[in-house]
């Protein structure tokens, strides 16, 4: 009973809040992709999950089916890891069905070289399109859409955020949102959609352009298949919101990469990046540097309104490599005036303290010295953004171990708060990731603090000062262009 | 009673190896940085550990001893952190004991931009001289030197390496160390010699260079004061051993804060490059470069021949990063012939496997895949180097799981040693660091292992191309033109 006429298109919208799962190709005896995703959804407390495979009754504890077909509750999205060879049988169990969307982490198609596979995907999709319904991937994670509790790894958080994320790459969009859930970064949907044979990179920019839950949209693209079209999206997105881009596949090796596996034709680069120039989107060198921008975006409020920088912290050595990581990527740091020099010794200790910018003063590990140092430099006309950089090497933390980490950092976030407030300038933590296990946790305690806060967390000077470049250079891109 | 004759010159080598230490200047009531160091004395059991303050009679249960003229053993070394004002009285003291070396960690000199602390300074100097011992400093956290169990921080490893470190900035002569230790790396002498007001730079280049200790030489600079004589000692360390160097204030911001930090007055960036150049000194961007180049000078054996990398690794979207990351950096990835991929695809299963360079196949994270892939990719004329990477996002982890984590890594050590050993190319994990702290927990075993066998480790695959691209370059430079 197909409970859908094939000519209405089913919306992305609707794609992202299916009302039942199916997971077809499910193992009882292993733990891979589609088991995984079992998993997930059921550590989500998604509501409808149904196993398929004809040969368990029962995986994971849920009852297991032996078809789409044979699920007795609406089935709206379809999650398949079965052989290539099996899906043409499958896509017309999922047209009986009436589902809205299948999802293939199945690979093997298009990407894998050979004319048969090509041609078969072709027929998945005239398939998909007399049926109603709309193909994600084949090749790729699928979907995760914390709102819908739609998710593809256990470890997917549920608050949803600004960001919308599209990934040619399933790799790539389950890292991005790991490794930028501690620094704070939540997203609306993100999309990893492999080998773009129906939903593409085109019709999603068109979505997240429009999506009122996206402020801000990152992408993850290796190849385009249709350059204009493409164009068009990306103008049509940048234009409303900021994109942040890696192109995947900017080197000989990388294309080669990209070709195997995502069947891209990676388009030439130098044409991507003035394509992406033309319409202001943001191109990033790694996805480190993506987290970064996007942190950026999302916690500096408002965003610093020049390139002037006033560093503080303990330690001279430090304070060296912080001032030549910010100018070596175009920041600048200005000197203080003998006025702000002078107001900074009333308020701090002068033997062993640099009044220089950046500022070193071996008390600046504690909060009112911080507070202090923060009000005097948040006035000065030359600087837009305030950094406070803390070491994480155990002899510079908290004052020499004289307060705990929470007596530390209340006053500190406060008194960041009022200096963002007061003058309008973004404030931002700089805080080295430790190698060791006592330095991680107290490491992820004090980011945890500033990122609840509302602060924004970098890992390094130079990446800080990057992601700063990167954005201002689009400001100005964008207010004199637009 | 002076016990030595103020014509014979201590060398350094007796510096490094004192008999007793006192330290000065240590409080029962704070935790700075004197105390501190008798910390870590104790926990390095150190055997003749002297804190002197006359306010006290015990300091961390040790006796403590109202002048250094007044402790019964032999001093050798002398910690200071006295206030600038007090330190002639205390040098007058030092010549009457006899010590060799006295280390000022007291900053407030020099740099500080006063003239009478500058020519505080040069009595300091006029008084070494006649009392017939060295200065170390001041303004700098002083020696670690792990076979004498001489330690300036409590996390210093007693086990020596290899390597032998000057830094000018004390926070850097501890980071390093501290940093790079679960790396593997390990010092020979670690000096940090703040002000270089007596023992300086282009002393410690001469040292390091006849010192059968230290194989390779890292060094943190601000400024020099004799750039003749800097290049001359210099060319003499760089033409016998790799020195590794960064040049601390390269920008404007970087310059005022070294010339606050150490009262260096950084020469032009465009000459002191030509020197490096010159003498085949390798530069470095940052201290994590500095960390990588090091790793790849002491745990690379052989350094590898030539630019060709085969990476090999799971996931698509990774393997496209990578590809782009190692080339951006100037290293080839260079393709497999036809011969090579039929091998491949004998030994490693053939669906959703990719069989190029990058080599991603879906088993890549078993270890017989691994080791097999290995064999037949370390017999390829045009690969000079191998690179396993090995994602941390945990879905990547171990097979998904099959293995447990030893039960993963002997194998593959045993496979990359034999590789190592075969072909004589050099075999390398790129690991990265994840950002939660159940991840770091089994990142530190994983690196642990292969560090402990004597592979090399790197964090991200653009750092390990980068570093690798320094060594390259270097050899062509040391090869072709020495």
């Amino acid at each position: 009973m197909n409970q859908r006429s094939a000519t209405k298109q089913v919306t992305l919208d609707e794609v992202f809040s299916p009302r039942g799962v199916a997971v077809v190709g499910v193992s009882a005896t292993k733990l891979a992709f589609a088991e995984l995703v079992v998993h997930a959804l059921k550590g989500a407390e998604y509501p409808a999950i149904y196993p398929v495979n004809p040969k368990y009754e029962e995986v994971l504890d849920l009852p297991c089916y032996p078809s789409v077909t044979a699920i007795p509750g609406v089935v709206d999205h379809v999650v398949v890891n079965i052989p290539a060879e099996s899906v043409l049988r499958l896509l017309d169990e999922c047209a009986e069905k009436g589902v809205r969307s299948v999802h293939f982490f199945t690979a093997g198609f298009g990407e894998s070289g050979y004319q048969d596979r090509a041609d078969l995907e072709q027929e998945m999709l005239v398939k998909a399109r007399a049926g109603g319904f709309r193909i994600i991937g084949p090749n790729c994670v699928g979907l995760y859409v914390p709102k819908s509790r739609v998710v593809n790894h256990f470890d997917d958080p549920l608050e949803s955020g600004p960001i919308g994320f599209i990934s040619q790459s399933g790799g790539h969009a389950q890292n991005i949102p790991h490794y930028s859930r501690p620094r704070g970064l939540r997203f609306s949907k993100v999309v990893s959609y492999g080998n773009a044979l129906d939903v593409d990179e085109c019709e999603l920019l068109d979505y997240f352009a429009g999506d009122p839950e996206t402020e801000i949209i990152a992408a993850y693209i290796e190849g385009v298949k249709d350059g204009t079209r493409f164009l068009e999206a990306l103008d049509h997105a940048a234009s409303r919101k900021p994109v942040v881009i890696y192109k995947g596949g900017r080197t000989e090796a990388g294309r080669r990469a990209a070709h195997g596996h995502t069947a891209s034709l990676t388009s030439s680069v130098a044409i991507f990046d003035a394509l992406c120039r033309q319409v202001k989107a943001i191109q990033v060198d790694d996805l480190d540097e993506m987290i970064d921008v996007l942190t950026v975006f999302r916690f500096m409020k408002p965003l610093p309104q020049g390139g002037g920088v006033a560093l503080m912290g303990a330690g001279g050595g430090p304070s060296v490599l912080a001032g030549d990581g910010m100018e070596k990527e175009g920041l600048q740091l200005p000197g203080f005036s003998f006025d702000v020099q002078e107001e900074l010794k009333q308020v701090l200790p002068v033997p062993g303290s640099i009044f220089i910018n950046p500022l070193d003063t071996p008390n600046l590990a504690t909060p009112e010295a911080i507070c202090v140092a923060l009000q005097v430099l948040g006035k000065v006309p030359e600087i837009d953004l305030l950094v406070y950089h803390l070491g994480f090497h155990p002899i510079s933390r908290w004052g020499l171990g004289r307060l705990s980490t929470e007596d530390f950092l209340k006053p500190v976030i406060e008194g960041m708060h009022e200096t963002v407030r007061e003058n309008g300038k973004p404030v931002v933590l700089a805080l080295r990731p430790p190698q060791d296990l006592d330095g991680m946790k107290e490491f992820l305690t004090v980011q945890e603090a500033f990122v609840q806060a509302g602060l924004p967390v970098f890992h390094s000077m130079r990446k800080l000062a990057r992601a700063v470049a990167r954005v201002n250079e689009w400001q100005g891109a964008t207010s004199s262009d637009r």
